[in-house]
């Protein structure tokens, strides 16, 4: 069965979302032209709004409509700290979190020399500049727990250090809620080699 | 943590997209905003000439750019017979399954008065002018294996009848490969009531 050039042409583009193979996108694109037509225009004028209007802020490269993004243009936000994290939806994972009141800067990736991403990609002079400016007493790695997350951590922490900045790391461990027996070996090992003294009014 | 307009809306977009609740319409939007923005544009201009090209097929419902689909349009198609289907995508199932070279009627649904879906909704009216103007041999009831499938099936072997029609009905059973143990007990009850002769070369 052959399916019609813009059907076709649709069904490609939509498998350019991430997650979408073959199927979902024709499930996709069936229940657009079949149930929900309004929806399919919204989306498409929504998505080339997005296109023309959502940007990087200048200042910590999260998304942003305007030079700045509603982080960095919030004065009552602490612009002492900053949060070093590698994708945008960290930005909304560390802020949703509820635990930090501080600014961000977003990598948009992690050093990995062999895909040819340097330090210029993660717009590290930027973030080099704001070091030397900018009144900062600490900056928290909050980059992901693999090999190339923990190399841009170092990296960063040593920028800092330079500049006589407190760096410091996210913990990491056993997850709340997460039992033992779930909990892979690494995350364990990781997690008792990381442990700390229990305050000893806690005891009491 | 609050997106910008243009996020949100294109966040609210995506979740008209079958399956894509709020945490898949953040990662595509951020992953459309964040590496693939020609694909995004794609997208964009694919969704509105799907919606201004394709429409319906006049003789049997399918989606098509012209008055006719690609089926209707093929003259080495058997006209002589006509599988009812639910959805375009049963016509795309039936068909790639290569046992049928007919032509298709597409109900766009099926019957459920308490959804306020009739004859009418189903195009019937059409598939009946069909069934009395064109030498129509054989009817095919291809709808879903449901309640109201089979009402839907019932429904248009009486106006087959009427026409002098033959009207069959696709074979339910056990799959192909389904092992007794992980199959339904409806479907086995029905499959050993629907049993049949093996042939007797087959003993051979």
């Amino acid at each position: 069965m052959h399916f019609t050039p813009r059907l076709q042409q649709l069904l490609a583009a939509l498998r350019c979302l991430p997650g979408v193979g073959p199927k979902s996108a024709q499930r996709m694109a069936f229940y657009l032209l079949d149930r929900d037509r309004d929806g399919a225009g919204e989306l498409a004028v929504a998505l080339r709004s997005a296109l023309d209007e959502v940007g990087h802020c200048e200042h910590c490269r999260m998304f942003a409509e305007q030079a700045l993004c509603t982080v960095c243009a919030d004065k009552k936000r602490d612009a002492g700290m900053i949060c070093i994290v590698e994708t945008p939806a960290d930005v909304i994972a560390v802020d949703d979190s509820g635990g930090y009141r501080g600014r961000y800067f977003v990598l948009m990736g992690r050093l990995s020399p062999l895909d040819g991403i340097g330090p210029l990609e993660l717009g590290i002079n930027l973030l080099e500049r704001r070091l030397r400016e900018e009144t900062i007493t600490e900056v928290i790695l909050a980059t992901s727990a693999t090999v190339e997350g923990e190399a841009t951590a170092a990296y960063i922490a040593g920028l800092a250090e330079k500049q006589g900045i407190r760096a410091t790391r996210i913990a990491h461990g056993v997850p709340m809620g997460g039992e033992l027996e779930y909990v892979d070996s690494s995350t364990l090992s990781l997690a008792l080699s990381a442990r700390t003294q229990v305050p000893t009014d806690a005891v009491d």
